[in-house]
């Protein structure tokens, strides 16, 4: 289960642009995961909201019946990035129906096992921990919008979640800590037992406090937009936990490796069209050619 | 064998700073490279150079003895790093003797199996590669200023090595290509048959025309100078592949995390002070902690 933005993204980049095409934390998490799992969503969506794209995506497995329907406009957000890719600008953000947005869980979905607590409100993600009921795992994003503005309800939300996955510049706002390892660590004495940092191009790190593990990026000579890779990797390693139904931490290595599968599919095209023609059987090549991107050969003896 | 600047170095980092400290390429090659394996170097130094402190490092196994001495000054570099020790500003270089060093090899070490020409003017790397009969790998390191200055020489030394070694953004301005795998891809059309690429903070990749291999940096809280590292990682780099006296597709690769534990001692001290109490045992447990930050455990086909 996934609470997050349906949003509507407006992108440009220098390889094209979009408008108003599907978007939203939930919607990227959703289409990643279920290559691996059934999704459950909460969210809400305007009256505009081209609902008949969301029906399309139902029948991969994204039950979208907690998603609210009311008067207004949907969330819109427009953003543009530098020509390497490497930042983007905020043009314009239209909260619409999610300014008022409430999530109310369906009575039924209050024993998800597995949580997502995709980038919103500390207050709305906190709300929404509190209808859930003994989850196995919870995971939550936040973004420096958050960090900055609700640190407190921030805070509160960090001891009660297993693992927070952030971006390296959230990791380094919310630590205060420019090194990445120190910032890891500063989040690790707050409450999560586990910090996922990505870090865009050059692959992520999973952080407990005894061990790092480190998952490079897929190397590809053509990356079209990096809207939504951050959602897409917490859509597999999320699915991925949730269909081997583990948290053992084995498999939180290999959820990285299937998150940053996801990742990589999710750049390869403008806003969901990276995962055109993407099924579980091109998930699985790609995550053998992750493992072998570092896998090492085991050697005698040096002489 | 390498060859390479034989230097004094004054290095301000937020962290403390040196001045004519031992520095240049093939001093930091060397003290990592000899942790694995016996290295001769050719260079040159002026009148003025702590001969002692090469004589104390000779006991690790470094034959200084292809080393010229010659009346005048030894090679100077002072630079300054950023705060965050993502790039550097040169403020001073003072060629010395190293202006008119033209490297001639001792007769008995043209048949020197594997060869570093470190970052010198290309004109001498090509000249060094001359003397040496059939090695059996040849490695070679550039800069941006010899990319930008004697690019056609560079082109030539290209044809001739096995490998390039160089950090991204050398890989960028040599190929013209912002993206690292079409930089990589545009050098291995160049003539070598594997390319070096190092990312600093974020690892170092080998790339041959049908495979990619990474491995991370190694998590560190603290990095006090990112002096020498590359030069380390060559080092160990070498010095594995020497030591175990193969080019196999699959040393290579462990030769990489050597190379990448070599560069993790060398930024935990000054000069050539991160390799203080490294012995080989170190050695072989920081290569240990490597393969398991990128391990990725095996799973039960997904249910």
């Amino acid at each position: 289960m996934v609470v997050g933005s349906v949003a509507l993204d407006s992108v440009f980049t220098p390889f094209g642009e979009t408008a108003d095409a599907l978007g939203g934390s939930a919607v990227h998490f959703s289409v990643a995961g279920s290559l691996l799992s059934k999704v459950k969503v909460v969210g809400v969506i305007g009256s505009d909201y081209p609902v008949k794209e969301l029906e399309r995506l139902a029948s991969r497995g994204i039950d979208w019946s907690g998603v609210e329907r009311v008067d207004g406009e949907s969330f819109r957000w427009k953003g543009k990035y530098s020509y390497d890719l490497q930042s983007r600008e905020t043009l314009e953000t239209r909260l619409g129906v999610f300014a008022t947005f409430r999530p109310k869980l369906p009575e039924s979905w209050r024993d998800t096992p597995y949580l997502f607590l995709g980038n919103i409100d500390p207050e709305l993600q906190l709300s929404v921990l509190e209808q859930v009921r003994r989850p196995k795992l919870v995971v939550c994003d936040t973004m420096n919008y958050w960090i900055q503005g609700k640190r407190p309800e921030l805070m509160k939300l960090l001891e009660r979640v297993d693992v927070l996955l952030v971006n390296d510049g959230e990791a380094r706002e919310l630590s205060g800590n420019w090194n990445i390892h120190k910032a890891g660590r500063w989040i690790l004495e707050r409450g999560p037992k586990l910090v996922v940092i990505k870090q865009g191009e050059y692959g992520a790190l999973l952080m407990d406090p005894s061990r790092t593990f480190y998952v490079p990026a897929y190397p590809l000579e053509e990356v079209f937009d990096p809207t939504g890779a951050g959602d897409a990797f917490a859509g597999g390693f999320m699915g991925y936990l949730a269909r081997v139904d583990s948290v053992a931490p084995e498999q939180m290595r290999r959820a990285m490796v299937y998150g940053s599968a996801m990742g990589s599919f999710a750049v390869e095209g403008f806003d969901i069209r990276g995962f055109d023609g993407v099924d579980f059987d091109a998930v699985q090549r790609r995550v053998k050619a992750f493992v072998d991107l570092t896998h090492v050969p085991a050697a005698e003896p040096l002489p």
